[in-house]
């Protein structure tokens, strides 16, 4: 048990979706299963993730999610845009009831003035449903940055469940 | 940095893969993508990284990889075909060149006599090449079940690949 934030709120969504007989699909392209192993760390975590992409390359993102490769040319993949398209398309690909998605630079190379090391974008939406598209700017080292991304991800998700609900 | 043995050997595989022009996709049945966490956790990761699945309902193992349900139905999720067909089918459906699988049971619940928690099946697979599986049973809590199974997975790829170049 390591008590952190992240395996916290891990808990606090799998019971969350539990008790509302919710079942995820998540979409990785930045913290690259994180999110998915943090959840699956938990016992009983089968009864609410029902599967997960790890989009990593530009290529995954269109064969395994079917985001269009001119949105990609168009507004990158670390867009709000591509991040949108990578929950619908988690959700098309799966019979989960929500998808949360994300796509970010974790550095520490790769980041333009424009897109800087640490930027994000999470979605999470609900099958028919609108989605909710957050920009974010984290601070840290790889590790960090991608922790941060995991937890944000996941604190938008209860927040949402909670709106719709 | 957590200097643990599963960090020191992704480290491994990182660089591993990078001298040899390897790509890798990943299907994480039971790991449920802490795998490709831990591997994406070190920069450059994207060089080697193209892809992940984590097939965790059963459906997901027969739509996200093309896994025959007939032979879940026959051997189980957790067995050696499956393990093997997940391996194959994640080839199939990314463009990397070798695949690492696996699937167990990492508790604390949904052991049998015949299937203990703890079991786990993991193969390694090069494009155009032989599956090399492996059926092991670890124990420990859940998580020190699903540590030991990545661990060792990543241990079996970089001896098949010293076997095979």
């Amino acid at each position: 048990m390591t008590g952190d934030a992240l395996e916290d709120l891990a808990r606090q969504v799998l019971e969350r979706c539990r008790d509302a007989g919710v079942r995820l699909v998540l979409a990785e392209a930045c913290t690259g299963g994180l999110l998915c192993a943090r959840l699956t760390d938990i016992p009983g975590a089968s009864a609410v993730v029902e599967r997960g992409f790890i989009p990593y390359s530009h290529e995954s993102k269109v064969e395994q999610l079917g985001v269009p490769l001119a949105l990609l040319q168009a507004h990158g993949s670390v867009s709000a845009e591509a991040v949108e398209a990578l929950a619908r398309g988690a959700l098309e690909h799966s019979r989960a009831d929500w998808a949360i998605a994300e796509t970010g630079i974790a550095g520490p190379g790769g980041g333009t003035p424009q897109k800087p090391v640490g930027l994000a974008f999470i979605a999470v939406l609900r099958r028919g449903g609108t989605a909710a598209v957050e920009r974010q700017v984290f601070t840290g080292d790889r590790r960090q940055v991608r922790h941060a991304m995991a937890e944000r991800a996941l604190t938008l998700l209860l927040e949402e469940i909670s709106v719709e609900s």
